[in-house]
Order: structure tokens, then sequence, then C-alpha cells
């Protein structure tokens, strides 16, 4: 799929394709324990139930989208391979699935991307074309790289394929804990979020969906309350996932069934971040920590509520650890 | 139960101890997850089977022995309290137990013991009193500290409570993993391994009973190869729970059913322990990591086996990581 042809016709995931993705990806993919805290559901006064994807394949729920769009190829289109821009998880994991299907695959990544993840690509079999670290620069090296490879472009979630795939990690939190009241995932580009929304709006329309968003790159929140999209160039945040734009696609899901975009400063992600490290025994990457940093400072908004907050990866390079800098 | 009664009279706990501890205290502790790790299995060429006592009630095993010892008090001998002496797990989780049953506490502590766990200690509710950091100092401290409170005093291994207490972290393995022919796990004053000696030797004879050591605390692995008990004053490793000796009554297990104690470095127990966090996504305390280390280094002893190893515990300094310093 090429950009080009993404924004010029918008396909609209449904719940039957997430069923499908489903059914494709369940052999490459972990099924993720739900955890709890009680110090955690003391402090917030909130029952949370943590979808931990964080022990996902690749560490990190991209890998659901990925897989879904690398082992949804037929035959001579995956024999071309596959082709992607990302800030680092995306990277791993559609390299983690090409390499399962055996086929090629070209990550363009900024430079400043954590060594850990570069290590990782290259670990799957993954080639690198690095850029520089805006949104700008990546968008022009990429399409240099494919219109050299005819790679098929797997887009970090402006792509259906993308969304069904990350739509499945919902899908199992629903049938691991009952009678939630709202979820929450953070947002940067979108996926997970429209992912959760087109779970929860077909499956459980009653559950509100909160997306939590770093106050240092706001994008989202502020194309929320002003009705479309708003992009920045290269926001600086400690939660790197979280730093690209919504795009089309996802804007449809966010714009049409989030019922709020909460935000963090920095401080308080890396407090929410050692929170979770401490109390939960779990390594989490700074994104993960965003939904948790939201719930504490929106109290009087999940108290007394059933509250899934999705941690999105563990991705985490230990020689640069956000309170140690 | 007091130190010199332990040593006047040696008390053998049977496995009949180890149900009754269970029973008692199955309310108080989480029956800690297994988890495992493809990429740690395929650098080891073992199946490894990971006893997540990081998980666990105040972030160790070491609740599972303190809170058969506070559960198991009449009624008289509770109301005057436990007190203990501690390098950090044992004084947390005694005070965890204490706070359940609404009893007081008191620990003699290092004045170098990690604040992390200090502060735990008073969060429970529990008593702090410091002395220097060796055993000769700890235990003339602690005997004042006896003597003026006639608190019951529970001894973090030298205990028949305590180590029937330890001993349900591997009757719980047993029962999550069938076939296993190795356990390993570390070693300091031998409670764990004493534990795991105890079940096993009952329910599982054929399986062989590892224990693993820092070559810089390694008076249990000279003890073990001398035929008699050698105590070090004030070790220096990473792995701080590992610095106190074997005692008559863990001796006894050790040098009756322990295979082998095997022993890594500071930097190979540290890598282990990063290994750990960034393949595992969870957060382990050094003293964790010691048996994979020596797995790694041992391969020929562990390759092609079903190999259970505890994880036991999870509290860590978050500003003081070993890869930092």
């Amino acid at each position: 799929m090429s950009e080009s042809n993404t924004l010029e016709k918008l396909i609209i995931p449904t719940f039957a394709d997430v069923e499908v993705a489903h059914e494709r990806i369940r052999t490459h993919i972990h099924l993720t324990p739900v955890l709890t805290s009680d110090y955690l559901n003391k402090l917030t006064g909130a029952q949370l139930y943590f979808k931990c994807e964080n022990f996902q394949k690749a560490g990190a729920f991209k890998v659901r989208g990925a897989s879904n769009a690398v082992f949804g190829l037929d035959e001579s289109m995956a024999s071309k391979g596959v082709a992607t821009h990302s800030s680092g998880n995306h990277a791993l994991s559609l390299s983690y699935a090409a390499g399962r299907r055996g086929i090629p695959v070209t990550v363009v990544m900024p430079r400043t991307a954590p060594e850990a993840k570069k290590a990782a690509v290259r670990g799957y079999g993954g080639t690198i074309v690095e850029c520089e670290p805006s949104t700008r620069s990546r968008e022009k090296t990429f399409a240099r790289v494919v219109a050299q490879s005819g790679a098929d472009f797997v887009h970090p979630y402006n792509d259906p394929r993308v969304i069904a795939g990350q739509a499945t990690c919902s899908r199992e939190l629903l049938e691991q804990v009952s009678g939630l009241d709202a979820l929450i995932a953070p947002i940067g580009g979108g996926g997970m979020v429209s992912g959760t929304c087109l779970t929860v709006s077909s499956q459980a329309p009653d559950i509100r969906v909160y997306a939590a968003e770093p106050v240092n790159a706001d994008d989202a929140a502020r194309s929320f309350k002003a009705g479309h999209i708003i992009a920045d160039d290269a926001p600086s945040t400690v939660a790197d996932g979280l730093k690209v734009p919504l795009k089309d696609l996802t804007w449809h899901f966010v714009s049409n069934y989030v019922t709020d975009i909460l935000t963090a400063t920095e401080e308080e992600i890396i407090d929410a971040m050692q929170l979770i490290w401490q109390r939960m025994k779990i390594v989490i990457e700074p994104s993960s920590a965003v939904p948790l940093a939201t719930i504490i400072k929106n109290r009087e908004l999940f108290a007394g509520k059933r509250v899934g907050v999705i941690l999105t990866g563990g991705n985490v390079d230990m020689d640069r650890l956000p309170w140690n800098n």
C-alpha cells in the first residue's frame, strides 16, 4: 500500500477485519497477561487492569499490526519485501514479522533513535536507512527507499491492516477482564487508540476510550479540541514513541470515538514510569507510563471505575533511564 | 525462638510442616507466575522456567517464611511482637506479615542498606534500629534489642518456620511445571535453598538442586567443598541479599541435598541481570540474577535440561542501578 493511495481513498477497517487479523497473527504473538497492583489501586482509587504489551513479541503491541500486514500479503507482493519508517517499535515489529515470514524488510529510522532499537532491528535481519529526527526528513528519505525497492509500505499506524491488528489487543483485554468502565492508551500517531476504538465501538460501546499524551507532544489533544489534525515537526519528549502526528485514518477513529485526550508533563510521566517499575516489578518504556500519569492527575475521572490501561511496550535503553539523566 | 535455642537443639522441618505453612500463608502471599524466554532458552540451550518471586508480596520470596512465623504465633507470643536482623528483604517481609497481623515489629538493619528498603520497612509500620554492615555488629545490636523488647526472634533463614515457609515456593513450582531436571536458586544464608531441598527431597528426589553464589561472597561454596561452615565477615557484592553466612540448620540441608554450588563474578551477575530486564521486561534485584549467570557459564550442566530458576526478589534502588555506577 503506498502512502498516496491511503490518502486518496480512506479504507476503514471493521470488526470483521479484527477477527480475521486475530486468527492470522495468533501464532506469531503472545496472549499477554493482565496485571493488577493493590498499591496503584489505592493510590488512584480506581481498579486498574494493566494489559502488558511490554511482554509482547519484539517488546511492543506494534507486532500485532505489523504481523497482520506481513502475513496478509500474497506471495508475489511478499517476495518484494516490506518497508517502513518508524521511531522504533514498529521498526522492530515489522522486522520480527518479516523475519518470521522470511521476506526482506527496510526501515527508515531517525539517527537519534535508541541504539537498543537499532541493534534489535538488525538482530531480526532488518536493513536500516537513517534520516534526520523530523517527520519531514523521514518521509523524504522513505519515498526514495520505496521508489528504489518496490517494497510494500507498512505505515506505522495510518494503515487499515495495522489498525485491525492493534485492535486485537483490546479484543483480548475484553475477554480477560469483564465490566470495564474505561480504557486508556497512550497516543502518538493513534494506531493503538484507533484499534481500541474499533474494538470497543463494536463490542462494548459503553466503555469510554481515553487517550493519554505528553504535554510536550500534545498535537493530538490540540487536534481533538480544534476538530482537525494539527501536526508538529519534531516535538521533544521522553516518551519517544509518541512524537508522530495523527493521520487521516487514525483521525477518523479518534475524532469519532474518543471521550477525551489527557496530557501529562515530562516529570509526571517519569514519576509514573518509576512507580510501575518499583511497584509492579515490570520494565515499561516511557510512552507506556503516560496513561497512569494522567489517571493519577485526573483522579475524579477514574476513581471507583474499572479501567483497562494498555502498557504499550517495554523497549528501553537501560543505559539512558530518564531518572538518571 | 531465641538464637541460642536454635543452636542448642536443631529442629528440622518436614514436608508436613511445609503443607501446614502453605495453608497458613496462602491468603497472605501471591501464587507467583512462571515465565519463560525463547531468547534465554536459545542462549543457554536449556528450557528455563523462571519462578517470579520478584512479583511476590513485599517484592521477595522472604514473605513466605516470615508469614509462616508470624501467623503461627499464639496470641500471647504475638502480642509481644517480632524482631529480626536482615540485610533487606526479610525485614520488609516480616514488617509486611506483622502489619497484616497487627503486631509490633523491630528490625536491626545495616545503615548501608538501600534507602528503598528502609523506607518500605517504615511504610509497613516497622521500627528500624541501625547497625554497622557486618555480621558481628548486627548480632550484637540485635541481642540488645531482643533483651529490651521480649519480641519473638524470627531469624532470616536459620529457623525451621522460615525454611518451611520458603519451601512453599518450590512446592508451587512443582505444581506449575512438570518434569523438571534441576532447580537452581541463589544462596546467601541458605533459607531458599534449604526450603527447596526440603520440598524436592520429599516430593521429587530425582530433581537436582543447585545453588548459585557471587564469587565475591562464596562462603557457601567454600563451606560445601570443605565440609563445614565457613563464614566471612562483611563480603562485598552487588548481590546484597547474599552476603550472610550459612548457619547450622541451613547447613543441614545444603550439605545433605545440594548437588553443587556454582559461582559468578560481579560482571557476570550484572550482565545476567541486565539480560533479564531487557529480554523478559521484568525488574529483578542483583541476587536474582546469580542463577542465570551461573547457567550461562556452566552450559554443559544445563543444556537440554528443564531447569527451574527461582527469581528471588525485585527490590532495587532505581537510582543506584549497578550498570550506571
